[in-house]
């Protein structure tokens, strides 16, 4: 019997942030699950920044989203009818799929999940490819040293916080931008950064400067923006940038005026010999098992923490979206399909 | 007997491009050589786009030239005293000194030269400080692999003439940019580039287009201004910049108008999955050797072709350094004391 799917499908490509109306909820007739396919009904869809970079048509490392198509996302979900040995009815799997409540997918491109090793959503967010993000981008551009200071902002996101957290244990000084006083003090208390600010107060530059009295050595560039702007005149000789996210490049709708700043960013690269590299997580998938063991070992040494933000039903999703980019989400953003 | 010196001092901070009365010249009287230390008469000094960066107060990875005292510069000097085991009257050196005809050294300071290698001035251009700065940087940021495309501005330069050819022998596309139709023509009948785009001629963005019908690789970053514009779209994803220079920055004396293309560096370098890294020389110290005996076996085949733009006398110093940072030379820059 056909499954009829919920999807989220791309009405209008977003200028700037998107509105709700750049997307429209339809229903789609799945095939039947074919020969090593299965039937999924999902139960937890990710939202993550690069989802925004796809409803763009700009060219980037992905091909985006076409107009009608639903977005991307990974998701957990529980196998309802499998024509594959390798997965049984009851089954739950880590799959990158789309913006719906149920698809059907190859079995060979499911990961079958171990429910009494974490919460499985877990492997979306600190076990998964956010946390493999922040693990990755962190060793092999950040390439830290106990005793120096790494700045990150977004700082309680699924990204920052493992940044954050991870360099805290590898002895170096951590630093955030987050937006609001509840979200610093959560990442100074519960996520042990050493200090954290409040991107919505004025004079950042100041306090970041005061925050990082030997200067900045990591930058772990997830926004863009004021915080970017903040850590350049901070940064030490032979600092490294990973370059992960521009969040508030998102939302800008027309060139920013002047003036230019390129010529001086590449002649802060000269004379202080830094390191800009971007990445995605991709790039360094050779370190997947590595990262799964180290974090699976700090969480259950309880030494990283991990908060996420859940939203309920399919119809919660466009507006979970446009906070997550708006910055109202507080720790790893995540819908729940009950 | 006390020697005199003639010295050229800096007189007044370079706004922009320097004038010739932000320089002097003056006579000084040089202390005796004492124990170890020798008396040199300069033969060869070098001039170099670094030292007018050396010329302005902003923070840079070494300390600004103090106004009264001579800028820096390497040269090579024939000992005239010795108060050293290890060096004689006669012998020829390569030493850091000053924009000045004599001076006192320690003997450990200078590195005796053999004139049967190579003409000595070599050592201050193709086998010195600018082919080390080629051969290192194109090695450990730009990391060249065979059917990649590279692409140099100041392509006729001491730096920009070694990237290019090495990269040539390395089994890479070479297109450089050099300025006047002179140079670009030596840059491919003598050099063997594949192709050199006249950067006085307009519409530079889409010939550079057409000649990196593959797009960039790297970028050896020596020039910034309208050759990193031109370059910036046409980078691939993974390219790599080793960022050596800004001439054209030091040009500049208000900041330039917008619109504010630091946003979309940020977002090329995350998209592009781009490596922008800022370098000296003496980063990679612990190459010289392998350098000089790689670029000794090159200039004996003949596989490298090495060009001096030489002045003559310590009066023609001035001019001749404003005329580098002008791009008038043709070659490596160099002053003959004769």
């Amino acid at each position: 019997m056909p499954q009829i799917a919920r999807v989220i499908q791309l009405a209008a490509r977003p200028v700037g942030t998107p509105k709700p109306s750049d997307f429209r909820i339809a229903e789609s007739l799945l095939a039947d699950p074919g020969p090593g396919e299965v039937l999924l009904r999902m139960e937890w869809l990710s939202l993550d920044p690069y989802m925004r970079g796809r409803m763009s048509e700009a060219r980037s490392y992905a091909a985006p989203t076409a107009l009608g198509d639903p977005p991307p996302c990974e998701a957990v979900a529980r196998v309802l009818v499998s024509n594959d040995p390798g997965l049984a009815p009851g089954d739950q799997v880590l799959v990158y799929d789309a913006w719906r409540d149920h698809a059907v997918a190859k079995a060979a491109d499911c990961r079958k999940l171990d429910p009494a090793a974490a919460p499985v959503q877990a492997w979306l967010g600190i076990l998964g490819m956010p946390g493999r993000t922040a693990y990755t981008g962190l060793k092999h551009i950040g390439q830290p040293k106990p005793g120096e200071t790494l700045v990150v902002g977004a700082a309680t996101g699924a990204v920052g916080s493992v940044v954050g957290q991870i360099a805290r244990l590898q002895g170096l000084r951590v630093v955030g931008v987050a937006g609001g006083a509840e979200k610093c003090r959560y990442a100074v208390e519960a996520l042990g950064f050493d200090a954290c600010l409040d991107r919505h107060q004025p004079n950042l530059g100041s306090r970041l400067a005061e925050a990082c009295p030997k200067g900045i050595d990591i930058y772990f560039e997830l926004t863009g923006g004021d915080v970017l702007t903040a850590v350049l005149p901070l940064l030490n000789p032979f600092a490294r940038m990973p370059v992960c996210g521009t969040i508030a490049g998102f939302a800008s709708t027309t060139p920013p005026p002047g003036p230019d700043r390129l010529p001086d960013l590449m002649r802060l690269v000269l004379t202080r010999r830094l390191t800009l590299r971007g990445f995605i997580v991709d790039d360094f998938n050779a370190d997947t098992t590595e990262f799964e063991a180290a974090m699976a070992r700090w969480l259950a040494e309880g030494a990283i923490r991990n908060r996420e933000d859940v939203s309920h039903g399919l119809d919660s999703m466009v507006a979970a979206f446009i906070g997550m980019l708006e910055g109202r989400n507080f720790g790893k953003t995540l819908v729940r399909l009950d």
